[in-house]
């Protein structure tokens, strides 16, 4: 009668060790353990408050599960396959340590509500971390932005240079879209922030227990108030996995253009010889290669997203066995992320900006024709009437290889006899931006004014 | 120089036809009709308040778009596939109206920024719609579980019987999953709720316009901050389909239990003929066919996600014309969410619900069987072993064809000594049930106090 | 007793209106009108040759299928959405055509059979259309590639110009790609042309009809060898869209490039008129619409792929009502293969290549490095060494502004005394992509030959 | 100018050590090393052959890359993650152990060519392994089919009792579709079976190789025929991932009837001890964990496919940095497949049928009716006709609580006149089997039949 299985009782045959290595969570869940082992102190010191263990049982159970913390962080702690999860190991341990009264910590409690609980507080934690990450790139969006001030560059639709921006306006775009990157781990945060302890198996615990003080040991705001969706939804982890794959969108944008102004078309920016790799058969190159492999990620949590998708797509109520191939795919979900946050700052910080390059593809590229346009109706002309004028100037242009810069007030006088004088100062690139002078515009004094706003709010 | 493009200034060739069908969108954005018009009334009157347009002009505008309106929706409109899209198609009509004057409408705008607005203008009121659909599927259930809350049934685990819980406890955990869903929508309606206007093509425009007076007329809460972000980004697209694909996995585990217990193995429910469909070739056959339908139908608002996140990856800044193909997923998910939504209260309000079926299932799987185990451990046993000992009764009743009711005290005490007389009734299914009595568990006050929480919440 | 469902036997109350919207597939299942039709006469045949149906049923049938044919392809067929499919549409409507004779083509078929027959049908056409379409572009590949067989580019690794190719070859690089496109179009098309009729509703059907007979009739070289497999899986679906998705894939590398290459960085080609388009309020811009449209469809590609997974993932078997949602993902993969292919010939064959552009940048890019390398490793410095010398070199070309081609022997010994005043010559362009003479290398005469052969085959 | 990378020529600074980790692919591509040194021993033997290396050379060589992967196999090989992949590792081992001649061995090679002829080495020998355990698998279905031939059990459509059919057939039917599946794999290994070597970076290589020769050594059927291509394609990843979701599509549905059929509703089935698992809390559970790990796992390798068809989108040619993430899909997809297909034999042979449930089950369900209908069709009513009429008849018997087999020959011909005394045999389950005698139906001698065909296919 010494089975190995906690659950063995009404079991004639032992578990077949194909399956046992099949079925085991124990490769990946072990990373859990301090959650686990946190989550079961609280619970414990909860049975003993409530009466349901002595001062002394409890007083054992903490000891020994500290005990088996320093185990692990030490490295010698002895894992057994056989004990399927980081959670029986755990227990098992406890329990050739302290004895049976180590059983006693599974009181009013089963793996389903534990299982949830330690995600949680996983998550919880991680999603710290990320929002620290997130923070740290968008200081240097911040910083970078400050020192580009003035940087003129060509803003472009499809790809197509279109109207000139300043660089810091561009990165401050990064900015944004990083920071409804945050609110949404935030809101995901909120939402999976609920004690699901107490649900036990699926029906709730029939011991007498204060799920109030578990949740104020573990800083839980609230408490979960249907014991079967508490075991059976995972959709926090879905959630989170959505809202990584969208930061992730936004780094694949990111870097997309970090590959393009690196090349030699571009030549917008260098990267720094610390952050690329060479070849091994072209001596010439020098690859962007962390910018690649973030974009190149982005498809591995997208990938994650739809495994959790699939996984639970269909699964009848409440937890199902499926339901442990939640697991890898928020891992490795955080690890990609924590990774390209780490690595992205240290890019963006060792980029050299080829400020002159930048500023002739703009003036180039006839990214002031829109202006001409708008010049033209302000001296009356409708829009739609202005802008066909104009396409006929950049058409005469390209056919004369010049810029509109280029042209005298008589060509001009060729396509509408409105320009004025004016219009020759009207077209300079400083003052196209300068121009922009709406909210959110790319006007160098709305740039500043957005800066020191982030600025103050960083600082708060 | 009568060219039908809006752009043609500068092009020496008309278009291909070919190319013409391929990149017009006016097939799927003409139900954005509604939210152009709205936006263009609004720039319209803010034009005139800040002097870039006459009152005259103005009025002539607006009442111009007003007849449009009609038009569409009295089906007279002469939608031309040559002008792209629905917004060219309006603007184009106005012209044909009022004259000249229609081409200032674009002043200080363009389509990048007003194809934002109208999507964003679209999924506010769609997550309006959706969200008071999604409380009239909760309020079914919190009408389903006062109806059934002295039902008992097996509760599930691995598609085991598990423990018996009330038939409300189990609607009640959808409950709970809509009410995250909606929060879900909540927020994306939060992030996008923003006003793109007057971003212009990428940089902002340079027109002296009054975005706070446009945000109060179409009642946006705040501007956004940054014009390249502005135009560029499509995360509340996304954000919009993974909430989407959630309520559907929600739904899908849903319609899965109801496939279940319509099938004769369960037979815990019959579902109403109003609501299947029969075999052309089998004539006994009843199918729920709703319910596969809409767990089916998860498929598609997955692949939706799919779709926008693939478009979106690796596009760099600002409007790319990938991004034409954004609100094909967006308003399949929107019609499959409210078709799935409109048809399950239908589903769930006509069903029968078998209760002796139920319950009999709760009474011949051991679900009780915990429940004797905790009776051990409040005898003194640990945990584990009395889970070892029940794991054993349950063994012997297996072999001898037994429930544990059926039991009798001298056949327990052959498995333990600690067993008292009284475990007979401790494992009657109501005791069990009402022995939950933890927060959010199963027993029928904790049950009943829910439902009264969640019935207030309602009319408030 | 005059029920409209032809399965309304069992039932008591009417179908609700909104559930009849619901689960009705006649809004997109009818464009497989001519499939059904066809395989309804075959069936009809042979119910005659075996005896189930008289000579002058089997021709009044026929003559009535017809008819309806005639009717759905004049637009005069009074679809009716409560008959829930084509199918049954078809069948109501020759039962109203001939009399209670039309119930009698049913005999020995089920809509199980029926659906996945008619399918495969639509499948195996349009896989036809598809590879022909395939085939047309290649050709295109196969012209551009002879045109421009003397014209250098520099081939990219990470976007960096890496080593000099011949654009010729760079084209071909695509038709190979297409060429296992097909290749997976037809391994799919011989997997799903297996006939399924005969099958039933899953269990095989008890009339003694020829299934060789239909096999015949409707082209099919084999018979599906088990009921239950025939009418419950769609692998053949799921392939047919990942081949899809694959070529869609393809493409949108393809388009990358012609966007890239449009670019005003780029400029290495010029799109037509004809397949851009404009902006409504940038006069300049000339857009690769086209390009752009058809890399962003990969996305929906993609989608429709997860879709089809997603509903089939964990059905039991057989048919299940969740299977009506294979259709749309086929249909809209097929429509967007389709108009992809229709268009890029289009597009390939009106742009301009802007020769001098192309060659400039290979120069420009020290794409010949390798081979001043590998003269080394011929001069007998091991290949690392070598590599690292030439490294080496490119840095001080970069401090000194100059290319390969700029330095002196002088210069280059400073480096390795092996260089000998051959070296000169061996880093010319024309002879660098020369020397790759080995067989699927660029050297022109590799090249040449490899179009010679791929006009060959398409020739035979 | 000891520089540690192979590169580093050009380079003035170091790596930063935080892009070294992130750029590492050692973690996961170290599992290539045999592949790499049958390669590269291979690409060695073809330099002697032509004179690119002398035969002491070579010998040197090969017999430094004989001892590389002792080293490696026994756990002693120093892995460097500084030195970026596994391909870099054992190539500077090389020269550590031999010196500079090691270096020759990239004579006429580069890591991209050499990275994606590692990867099609392996995927060769994983298609082999995953053919051979698919047929394991099949041999076990064939197995419990002869076991079973007699054995009936209700087929089902929308999870409704449709008809009765053989266990045997049923079983067949997955049979068939891991056909299918193999010979997706089988087609995939076709396609990706091309030599890539001589590819070199991406223009070929300027070295007299002998392709073929290394083609031979390897066995390799041809060579690829464009160079750019060969370097930048991973369609066969793409193909090898979607036929990989499609098996685990089959085996999901598989693996919810082992969990519906486990269940005591259905009750068909008792999977063995030694597969399943129990709960920590309740001793009376028996958990088909392996069949719900496997379903869960569809999740996983449909999230592969997604993975690497997100990194794949829209790069340009040819390889990209990107591209170091096609690896780990691939090697979680098969890893994956084996270990479900290692353990789902165990699973299936250890199950005990219980026959009496499922035959009664099919007696219960009407699955006779359409038997019933095709009677009154050969005694000449139409076949919607009697459909109609058996439908009621079946109403009739529900609201009577009996099943057809009840009732009298009085009865039924309250619903139609035409109904004779041989009507109460055939509708007998067996003489229903029996009747289905159609290729592919579930008539006993059918099934038999097809079972020979299928045992003598396996042993040829």
């Amino acid at each position: 009668m010494d089975s190995k299985k906690p659950w063995s009782g009404r079991f004639a045959a032992d578990t077949d060790h194909r399956v046992e290595g099949f079925t085991s969570s124990l490769a990946f869940d072990r990373r859990l353990y301090k959650q686990d082992i946190a989550g079961s102190i609280a619970h414990c010191q909860m049975l003993v408050r409530c009466g349901l263990l002595t001062a002394e049982e409890g007083r054992q159970i903490v000891e020994g599960l500290r005990e088996i913390q320093q185990e692990i962080e030490a490295g010698t702690f002895p894992f057994r396959i056989e004990y399927e999860d980081i959670h029986m190991n755990i227990e098992r341990r406890l329990i050739e340590k302290i004895g049976p009264v180590g059983g006693k910590l599974h009181t009013a409690r089963s793996r389903n509500d534990q299982v949830t609980l330690d995600l949680r507080l996983y998550l919880r934690e991680k999603i710290g971390d990320l929002s620290r990450q997130i923070t740290l790139l968008q200081q240097t969006f911040l910083e970078l932005a400050e020192q580009h001030l003035d940087q003129i560059l060509p803003g472009y639709t499809h790809l197509q240079r279109a109207q000139p921006v300043l660089l810091a306006h561009h990165f401050l775009a990064y900015y944004e879209m990083l920071e409804r990157d945050k609110g949404r781990l935030q809101d995901c945060l909120r939402r999976l922030n609920v004690l699901p302890l107490g649900a036990a198996a699926l029906a709730g615990t029939s011991y007498p227990i204060d799920r109030a003080y578990v949740a104020e040991q573990l800083d839980f705001p609230c408490l979960s108030q249907n014991s079967m969706d508490a075991v059976s939804d995972r959709d926090y982890v879905v959630e989170f996995c959505a809202a990584g794959a969208l930061l992730m969108l936004h780094l694949s944008r990111l870097c997309e253009e970090l590959v393009l102004w690196s090349s030699a078309e571009f030549g917008f920016i260098e990267l720094s010889d610390a952050v690329t790799t060479g070849s091994s058969i072209m001596p010439q190159k020098k690859n962007p290669d962390v910018a690649e492999l973030i974009r190149g990620k982005t498809g591995r949590v997208y990938g994650n997203l739809m495994t959790i998708l699939t996984v639970m797509k269909g699964l009848p109520l409440t937890y199902d066995g499926d339901m442990q191939e939640d697991k890898e795919a928020v891992f490795d979900t955080v690890d990609t992320l924590e990774a390209c946050l780490r690595v992205l700052p240290v890019v963006l910080r060792q980029m050299e900006v080829k400020g002159e390059r930048m500023r002739a593809a703009a003036a180039e590229g006839f990214t002031n024709a829109t202006d001409m346009a708008d010049y033209l109706v302000r001296q009356g002309i409708p829009f739609r009437e202005a802008h066909r004028i104009v396409g006929q100037v950049v058409r005469y242009c390209l056919e004369q290889g010049k810029t509109l810069e280029d042209l005298t007030l008589e060509e001009l006088h060729r396509f509408s006899p409105r320009f004025e004088p004016e219009i020759l100062d009207q077209i300079r690139l400083e003052v196209v931006v300068d121009n922009k002078q709406v909210v959110g515009g790319t006007a160098r004094n709305q740039v500043k004014r957005r800066i020191q706003e982030l600025k103050a709010r960083m600082e708060s």
